[in-house]
């Protein structure tokens, strides 16, 4: 670490707490982006985060889409020949429901055990934040950065982006990078700070399945109308088999083998699955019995049923024969599977399941492809040595099982490598109540971004040597 | 029909709209008895229907249970050797959710089309106010009544009529009586009056699975976790083989055969089978095979799935992996099952279904007897007597679907024969939306009860001689 650098990190640790205030006012605005009551506090989020990279000496734009905005903030001022880093984020949250079961309100940020709590603390808000501390801390220390920043951030991320795909290709060159760097992951242990080498692909749809035209008493129709309920409780159990695999033909057809060495790098990671269960609170895992947990999570695609509702649900009993009833239905894909030939097999899957007296439809709800990296290039060693340095830990090379489909557009738009660094930790809640951010990891984060400035710039030499 | 009933008949014409004001005030009053926040309006409910029966001079009180009071209303002045009517209704509704499916809303009275539509419009304030009628017709033109009436109301029929039994047991003496009627069911067909001569029991379920302790991120879990909501679909599916049968083991074990003559009584009935479908909004019908729509309905058992909740199922896309799912099942049973060996069976089909990682839970939220009488005696004599005069056509015995588990305790206990009358009719959504009472209905009906008192006058005389 050099002298530059001490001073770097000691502004970090003097400004934290001041840090975690400002990121708490951003996790206070309800950007959930999915739900159209919350379209103007959306709008709200990406005006305050403008505003955000303007007070911190960037040149920032909000960028109108037929959605919701991007906000992009750019600072160019390195020495020439340093290379330029895209940061890649989001500011749109995930939804709160159910609420009761969050301790303390969603878009009420709190710390309790060095935990902060909120929605968007980890996915992705603090981990934005977390960059914005390290050019900070840069700027403060050096009045100029090390490398150019181009920081990208959406509003529509837990919507499928779809506005951001047409922007990248317009701002191509605008956007132009020698690296990508995102933190929107888990680290893969408390403690182990990780590079991504992987992601799976989305494929989101809704099912719906529509019987009588209005809800019917179950004793005076029961028996002689089909039951939308019952129909769709038939659909959603013929997509897995009993030994957990999906069941819906020609899933598998397009998934590849993995790469011995690939296997071997996963089997060697020191993952704890006792306490990958306490976490989780269940007392058995799931899933196909040939394969590892981590490559269950990491290299094999999934179904899961998201959401279901039909009749109904309040206190006590109530006689009826239902309508209708919708399911929510998620795959997760690996290479070289494609959300469309996944709608696909799914709706013929469903026709086969057809019932007279209950109509059936299927809606794809949005879709991404499924990444996989080549870890063997200068930027990925980068990475290692920064996290390595402030983590005071060796980082590995770990995969996920979630799912960022704009890592692969804008690594085939930008043809730059795609860094996945994540500050979050397993059992963060993500998308879930009670999500939070260790402040630890919040803290050491900034150090390591601070120093992956550092370390990236050398990367236009080191790439040309290694390709 | 006799000169003394044309003032009767004369009456009820006059003082229609009159009535239907009056039972629109009860049915403002939100009696839902499952849903605790309405547990005051339920009460309400009794105190209001304790001084209608006052004011129309019967003795009326309210009888406090370990739930909702029961309402008993009296009027003995008959002559000598007059039998004793027990009429039995209830004064709960059912929950009114989907809300935002009603035309005008569940607790505003509203005539539509010569319907008036409200909870509880159908069942079963609106046929109980039927009765009131009639009573008060008898009352306003000769002062007194043919027969001693005994009317007996509870507060908990939608929730199992828990309380009511042991009232019933407690006071037998005084609700002793030589027949019981009640008008709860729709008639067979508009314009068809009926009698019915057999209920389904029922026993209704909430089947729960809890999984991880909270939701999961779908991605970062997805494929190693049991999903919960998968588990519940496959339950549910399980429950019915391909044939419309119940695939619960040893569900028909306990079914009787239909007797040929009940068999050919039903299908002589002029069932619309293209009316029911249209009514109901389907274009083809479900079900067993080997029988009749109406057998299905009337004389089968059957499984209904009435709510399933699980995960997400706001707007547009969350990728949660549930926590928890649960449904509400309910079977209709017919003789000799019982709720008891059911709720035996479900768990025994359901322990065999468990899955490693998901805790299955089955709760049995309430049970009734089926029911079926010996329809030939002098009291179905006598209904079908009054009937036809109401409605100037003939009326038929039917079947029906729903159940009333107090019936079979109500003859039990009592040892008199039930005449189930119903006024309703197909599609007027007892359990669902727009729950409505045909008010052509109302006024044929008053009419009907007025003739039965007068028929049933001679009733213990007859039923000696059919002894």
């Amino acid at each position: 670490m050099s002298s530059d650098m001490n001073t770097v990190h000691d502004w970090l640790n003097a400004h934290l707490t001041e840090s975690v205030e400002e990121l708490a006012q951003f996790l206070r605005i309800e950007s959930v982006s999915t739900q159209p009551h919350h379209s103007r506090d959306v709008e709200k989020a990406a005006l305050w985060l403008r505003n955000a990279f303007t007070a911190m000496g960037m040149s920032a734009e909000l960028h109108p889409t037929g959605g919701h905005p991007i906000v992009l903030a750019e600072w160019r001022g390195a020495p020439p020949g340093a290379p330029t880093i895209l940061i890649y984020a989001h500011y749109d949250v995930q939804p709160v429901e159910p609420l009761a079961e969050w301790t303390s309100p969603p878009f009420e940020p709190t710390v309790r055990d060095n935990r902060l709590y909120a929605r968007g603390a980890a996915d992705d808000k603090g981990q934005l934040w977390i960059h914005l501390m390290a050019i900070r801390a840069h700027m403060a220390c050096h009045g100029a950065l090390p490398v150019n920043v181009v920081i990208l951030v959406e509003g529509e991320e837990e919507m499928g982006s779809k506005h951001l795909r047409p922007f990248i290709d317009a701002q191509c060159g605008r956007l132009a990078a020698d690296c990508i760097v995102i933190s929107d992951t888990p680290m893969f242990a408390e403690g182990i700070p990780s590079v991504l080498s992987s992601l799976r692909g989305m494929a989101y749809f809704e099912i719906r399945c529509q019987g009588p035209s209005s809800d019917l008493h179950s004793g005076q129709y029961g028996g002689a109308v089909r039951n939308p309920a019952a129909t769709l409780s038939r659909i959603l159990a013929s997509l897995h088999g009993d030994d957990d695999t999906v069941a819906v033909r020609g899933f598998y057809d397009e998934v590849q083998n993995q790469a011995p060495a690939d296997r071997a790098r996963i089997r060697a990671l020191p993952f704890d699955e006792e306490l990958f269960k306490s976490e989780i609170g269940v007392t058995a895992l799931a899933g196909e019995k040939d394969f590892e947990v981590l490559e269950r999570l990491w290299k094999r695609p999934t179904c899961e049923v998201n959401g279901i509702l039909s009749g109904y649900t309040g206190e006590g009993a109530k006689t009826v024969l239902p309508a209708s009833a919708f399911a929510k239905v998620s795959f997760r894909l690996v290479p070289a599977q494609t959300p469309q030939e996944i709608e696909r097999l799914l709706a013929s899957h469903i026709a086969g399941l057809a019932a007279d007296g209950v109509t059936t439809t299927v809606r794809m709800l949005h879709g991404g492809m499924p990444w996989s990296a080549d870890v063997a290039g200068p930027a990925f060693d980068a990475a290692q040595r920064a996290l390595t340095t402030a983590f005071g830990r060796a980082a590995v090379i770990a995969g996920s099982g979630g799912s960022i489909p704009i890592v692969r557009d804008l690594e085939d738009a930008l043809g730059a490598p795609v860094l996945l660094i994540g500050f979050g930790l397993v059992g963060e809640n993500a998308h879930a109540p009670n999500e939070w951010l260790s402040l630890n990891n919040f803290r050491l984060g900034a150090h390591a971004i601070a120093e992956l400035f550092v370390e990236l710039v050398q990367l236009p030499e080191l790439a040309e040597s290694h390709a």
